[in-house]
């Protein structure tokens, strides 16, 4: 049983390796099968406190390791080791810290990252859990949902050694992989219901306080602005390629849907030990946590990926597209009679 | 693996039935074993705008497929294509068309069948994955959550061509079923929040284009109106049959519970390709998706059936009724002493 | 299958122990892996109204079992027997009942236990399923949500004859055993949002009536108010412990997180009859179930268990915290420069 899972060695002879991290949604360079053996790889997340419109004409500060909300995707394989730096700009505001749900001990990192404006911290952690696993900001007391809800949170992927495995237990991999993130906004409105456009993250974070415990987001949209994964921004595939969905949610449940697709595998929880389901139309995403289909694309067309409360993904923004280039196949859908006059 | 699965053919050469549609909680005619190899099935559903009461005094504009919140429920086994024919008659006011979560391609069919007042469409797809699954309107932009949670939604059932198995691998069949759905309104409200009886069903779309902003229902009810499940309406069974509950909710999360009894099975995801739990006393089902839940009645009696927050059940009107009949067994429960002064 | 089981005999001939409830978050004394054999066992649970602080100057009425909210927890092994007494004493001004989501009939057994202040019931139902099942107060109509959001709500714990099983089929057992329940408070406030001290029980089931209507609570708290597991009530473990968390939601939806751990094992549904998963990161709780996961300790420190929504944590007040005594271990992490000076 994973219960009984002994580690030894603190990686202190394990040769490194430095992973470039690469914006969202996509991924930095790694292999699914790893033939190396365990290594220590070296990460550095810089908090970067700064203000976007996440829709138009909705100005917001948001907290971000690297600039980008979501956070880098950083991927791994089981029983590598992470050597993680935060560092904190002397031109922050704020403390930051760094919690990985994938890490073992002392607030999953958070204890020993804690760091003012002008100050970087280092730990190293093992991943002895293969899965897709949320990390994010956690400094501590109401700090941690302001935070983490002005977009302060990523996802690691700690990959089996040997790669993933379909529901009979044999060896699966894909031909891409996409990295999507919700993240729900809170942004304190004035009387009238208008997103106040505010000039410092102290004046954020003091409005945050409040405008949180309405429990009630302002936006709700995909890698970190409304749109960002649309029109010019969709993600691509062929037809005929194995896509696999990293997708997360750090503070409220979702629920992801892909129109006119589905889930070939889905991982329960998000976490590559347990058996993959097949044929979800729709996975739930609880607050907290991250997850990852893989799909097989059969069909060209624009495809729509949205979280399937319907008003959250066209009111609020939690939508992207997917276009799919190669040949329609007959054998799954095909037109009898186009739209014309009943008869 | 599902991945693997090869398809040929686009039904050209298959033999045709029409299947004659019943509305909830009844399901039209099947076999739950089929014996004849696969088929097209000619499905027809017709939009149909109208006003109805959704609890005493609240009154609504739904938009339906043939007349009732949730469509009726349609049924086929893998490897069936579907010929679903969709008429738009010239008295509506709307465009609609139909996107199948069972479907591959094309927005699960909502590209091809986008129709105006006075058209028809008709498209065909194979039903690769067996399940029940949401099939909904989805004409596009913020029309979207507004047809859907104006009740345009239904569930396709695909069942294995060779039945249902239970947690072990077995065959198992089922005495009777009922096709559940909870719909959540978001019904315009007056300055003292009184629903506001509302003449056309353009001025239903303009309003609900506001009032599903807030994410707040108004109502909560099964099977398109309060009490559609209760009393009279009550659905019945015998003590000793196997009941399959076929839930569904296509854009609000729920969770639905029996009173008494429990989910002997139940479908991860409501897709019958994955090994059943046992025992769930409450299922979680996530907005946009459908879930299949089978139970033997041990006692008589009248249970309640409800989504167990009980606030949307009992104030919200998400609730229903099942008369079971048969002989008490006091191996399961007995009385021992009743209501009676303390001692 | 579950649905084959037979099950024969009332109890009558079964011998009887009495189990006495202990506060939350403790269990009653009992043996994991049973040898003696189905027994009856003797709980007596008493209804009393109390007016408690669930947070800071947020005073509140609960209705309890026994004067805890949740109520104290049960424990029992598959196909034992409960003769459940509830008393309602004659200082109560309330109807109260029990429906058991372990019980199979008669509303698990509301239909049975209906009493007026000055009454008791008794019933007994067969353990026929093992897991983690929700118990609350169901008094019939809009008064099952007040009461059931008032505190009256519980859990029983019906284990396996020969004790849990890990994710491979093998026997695993636990070290120490935590009961923790979340509670949704939806306390009525002032025209200036402050949380009003309501003189009667009366007077409060009256404005809940209305403030449960906003599916908005006030207060979202573990083990019955704010802090009842914080600081000099944290929970207590060692490093090399296995503690089997048990948790509940008796309404509204959750999803747990152990901050710096993970759910070693975790049963879907909260059934024990499933094959556990591993290493879950959060574990989402539908309202109206119960979960259980265990977790065995790596590394000491002071751990969070929380409601991973971190606004319902932080703001609401859904936390805890867990203090395990033990070495440091380097193998699964290790400080390598403390916060200091950007390079
Ligand atoms: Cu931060
Ligand atoms: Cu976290
Ligand atoms: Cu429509
Ligand atoms: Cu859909
Ligand atoms: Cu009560
Ligand atoms: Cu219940
Ligand atoms: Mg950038
Ligand atoms: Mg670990
Ligand atoms: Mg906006
Ligand atoms: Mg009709
Ligand atoms: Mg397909
Ligand atoms: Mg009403
Ligand atoms: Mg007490
Ligand atoms: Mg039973
Ligand atoms: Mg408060």
């Amino acid at each position: 049983s994973v219960i009984d899972a002994q580690f030894s060695g603190n990686g202190d002879n394990l040769k490194h390796v430095t992973e470039e991290l690469v914006p969202p949604p996509m991924l930095p360079k790694f292999e699914q099968v790893d033939k190396d053996g365990p290594k220590v790889i070296d990460v550095t997340l810089t908090a970067e406190e700064k203000k976007i419109e996440v829709a138009p004409g909705d100005s917001a500060w948001v907290f971000t390791f690297n600039g980008t909300v979501p956070a880098p995707i950083i991927v791994a394989h089981q029983d590598d080791f992470i050597d993680l730096t935060l560092k904190n700009p002397a031109t922050n505001t704020q403390q930051h810290n760094i919690d990985f749900h994938a890490a073992t001990g002392a607030m999953g990192g958070g204890d020993l990252t804690l760091v003012n404006p002008g100050q970087e911290a280092k730990f190293r952690f093992r991943c002895t859990r293969p899965g897709v696993f949320v990390y994010h900001c956690a400094p501590g007391g109401t700090m941690v949902p302001i935070h983490v809800t002005a977009g302060m949170n990523g996802v690691i992927m700690v990959l089996p050694r040997d790669g993933l495995k379909d529901e009979n237990g044999n060896a699966v991999t894909f031909d891409r992989a996409y990295y999507i993130v919700e993240q729900d906004f809170y942004l304190p409105k004035d009387k009238d219901g208008k997103i106040i456009n505010i000039a410092t993250p102290q004046q954020a974070v003091q409005a945050a306080g409040e405008s949180i415990k309405t429990l009630m987001p302002t936006n709700i949209v995909f890698n970190g602005h409304e749109g960002a994964l649309l029109g010019k921004n969709a993600l691509t595939a062929n037809v005929g390629e194995k896509v696999l969905f990293i997708t997360s949610q750090a503070n409220r449940d979702t629920r992801f849907h892909l129109i006119g697709g589905h889930a070939d595998l889905y991982w329960p929880g998000g976490k590559f030990n347990n058996r993959p389901y097949t044929d979800f139309e729709t996975w739930a995403v609880p607050g907290g946590s991250a997850a990852a289909a893989l799909y097989k694309f059969r069909e060209p067309g624009t495809y729509v990926f949205l979280n399937h409360n319907l008003i959250e993904a066209f009111d609020y923004g939690a939508i992207a597209q997917i276009k799919v280039a190669g040949q329609w196949d007959s054998s799954y859908m095909k037109q009898i009679e186009k739209p014309s006059p009943i008869k």
